[in-house]
């Protein structure tokens, strides 16, 4: 929740936007392009409580300059046949705000890109099939805002199977653990705090099935925008030296020898 | 413990020595080189258990071959310096590893590291001051198996100051906390798993210190190392497709579109 | 924060309320009784945010009737030397509202009440000292909302010490660390989720140190009061019986052998 | 593992052994008890490296003494149909040596066990329906020493169905998530630190189905016993008194108010 309840959370939906390009099937599902699917499930559920927006990969940028995410709550991220042609330097510098603060949901296929990977630390690879498995989306932590107005479980009738074991960190909160028709699991709600910034990954949604047309994942989308949005001011970590007695007055690093006079470069990674 | 009780941990302590070499004070306090000393705390405490070789910053590729890293349990790491020097691809390939699992014992400064912060994800930053602070090491998980045989607290006489707020993801086990001379705290043992990998952060130890002479830090880096050793052959986690029924034999990945013939190349983060 | 921001969190402050009979010090600290200077602490933060009650060990059913719970959100509880009188029935009721969804602050000694004990499940025993030690109580997880505009580290001039090991399950999460002039550390503020309830345990707060007159003390207690309270209907979670592709019409458990026609009653524990 | 690899686990097995006198069709699955299934299946895999005896609730004080219990390492609880049978004494009784170190391992309606609750905090209620669903055990944390030998998944062809949501406390581990034929999932393996002692909570296993004669729940259940069993001398947690700059010798506690001349009697809960 906004600080300041008039304040709307300000989202930006980034949609890779490359199957609805390339491939009919998924033209016809999402005529709009999935981002604008997922952002309208955003503002169907907030109202006049988000301000939603979407940008796309082709964009300059990507559409993530730093102009655009200091102007962010949340990001919500959603790749998946292009990971590798988002440009470093735009993962630096997402990253350094989610560091900061900025709010980050990242949705299905995201579970592989270059931003969810250099928050985890993870190959955050996993088993899959895709062959319309039914998907129950099962709550494990029934209190949680994120859990909020939605049926345990959530019944997807077509999707992707992602099945365990999943190669991340154990999460912060465990949200959701959903099955397919097959009989694999896959913990598809899950929490991180990472630095400032909030986390939550939400496996349901592919480009072959209308999963973000689905009320109830477009309300989990929602809760997760809502949950992720942090109410205080955007700043990096940093590394501060601090004389005995004075626990308020930070003093930037000069290095890790005393005598050099140059500050040292220490990797930001 | 190694599954068969007659083979020993196989550890590489990596030092970045150079401090030893600049700085005179601290090669009065570390005549061997700091990494020598690390080591035969680890020979003194884990005897035939463990086989203890070393290596250093300098040496070709920092020592750190897929050749030597595939003959090891467990890398010990000590940097404060020079973290900027380690060479990326190095860095890269220690991660796969530790992926793989690898056991890693992060030591001190370490905190900093390339590799430390890959595999967290954060920055890593912390409040920190070096004016002679005695070291509380308390013990907050008294029957892990890291706490044998050290007295709670283990008391520093001398040693720098690292404060809270410590950015890292909460640990998955939380061992020590400590205190200082001017009443800063920090979560000074801390345990992740990261893949295949099992990690252990331990932060006392100082160049300016004669801390790795300390019998409790010995047996708690000795007890590190034995606990992140894996039993399990190392292999890194990897996106596999499994068909409906057959739970066992998994597939390569080939691509995120179906009718593309190349294989993707997804990031590896 | 309530569902509807207009509806104020229903609190209320249950004290011991014995020292400040007894002992002329403590009256003399907390002239208005240590629960209501506690209460105006939380309403000094909250205003019209909260209605806040307060009760004590000596009313009828020690204030606790199940009217009286049904009519909460926020149950804060502060106890240290009558935590045997509190009457095992009432601790019963406390417990399954918490389970039901009633949020939970505790208190200082409250760790070692009937109600904390039941809910953790383990011994909550610690090491103490009472010699006017300074505390400061160091942030952790900097962007919780429990630690919202409280300094870090918060200074406390004179306190009990409250130290580890604190046989305590691993929290949740854990938001402060506290430090004592001896040198001892405490984790002093820690979040558990137990059934569909929140739990906020907060250390500092003692009867010999005018510690609830602090203005960040206070804060902290009001934000964990906001942070515990549930926005769902208070429902006890049940064994049910569920029949295949039949999700959402559990069943009442009938006992555990098919043939008996009684309803077994199994332990509530 | 114990510390001296010549000393053998010493495991007890305690079964309620009801249904197999009261109902056919589960005498004819365990013909021997389901207690000497369960306890062959440890020895079976830890051979000379355990020490496994049975025992059940008919025997005076079920079987569990001080004397037994200070004899054994780790205490194996399968109960289902007599819970509210067990005395409330020895339950006391198991809960202080568990928090003092002993080993617990939980199977299957042991969820809702006296002992577990007690441990737990929580109702440990869940949904279940016995309709012979196939169950497939997913390992989560592949490296874990309890998933050690067994496949991924375990497939148990027929087993009664425990799904979510499960009200426990967040796990310190999770180890395995079971699916079932309905679709419903579990966390079906689960780790505990309370106190001194280790829990592993394991749910495959049932009076109507062969469970415990399937060898990778066997494999299971005593790679869980090697797990849980301690390494420490066995003590209670306790509350002590520290004077400054004393932080070895404890003292006992004399009561909550300076002035009063016996021990106050504290709950221990």
């Amino acid at each position: 929740m906004p600080a300041n309840p008039s304040d709307p959370v300000r989202v930006l939906v980034w949609g890779e936007n490359r199957h609805e390009q390339i491939e009919p099937h998924v033209a016809a599902i999402y005529p709009d392009g999935m981002h604008n699917t997922i952002a309208a499930g955003i503002s169907e559920n907030l109202g006049d409580r988000a301000r939603v927006t979407t940008t796309t990969l082709d964009e300059p940028e990507h559409g993530l300059t730093d102009e655009v995410l200091n102007d962010l709550d949340v990001l919500v991220w959603w790749g998946h046949a292009a990971h590798g042609e988002v440009a470093d330097d735009v993962v630096e510098r997402v990253h350094r705000h989610v560091l900061s603060g900025l709010g980050l949901v990242v949705l299905h296929s995201g579970h592989w890109s270059k931003i969810f990977g250099k928050l985890m630390g993870t190959t955050c690879t996993l088993r899959w099939r895709s062959e319309q498995d039914r998907e129950l989306v099962w709550t494990v932590d029934p209190t949680h805002p994120i859990t909020e107005g939605v049926p345990n479980p959530i019944i997807i009738d077509a999707q992707e199977m992602y099945g365990e074991t999943f190669d991340i960190p154990a999460p912060d909160e465990l949200i959701f653990i959903s099955s397919f028709t097959g009989g694999e699991v896959f913990r598809s709600g899950c929490t991180f705090r990472r630095g400032h910034g909030k986390i939550f990954f939400f496996s349901p949604g592919d480009q072959d099935y209308p999963v973000y047309h689905h009320a109830d994942v477009r309300r989990v989308i929602a809760n997760g925008v809502a949950w992720v949005k942090s109410d205080r001011p955007r700043t990096l970590p940093t590394l501060l030296r601090y004389e005995t007695d004075d626990f308020f007055n930070g003093h930037g690093y000069t290095g890790p020898i005393e005598s050099q006079e140059e500050q040292a470069h220490a990797p930001t990674n």
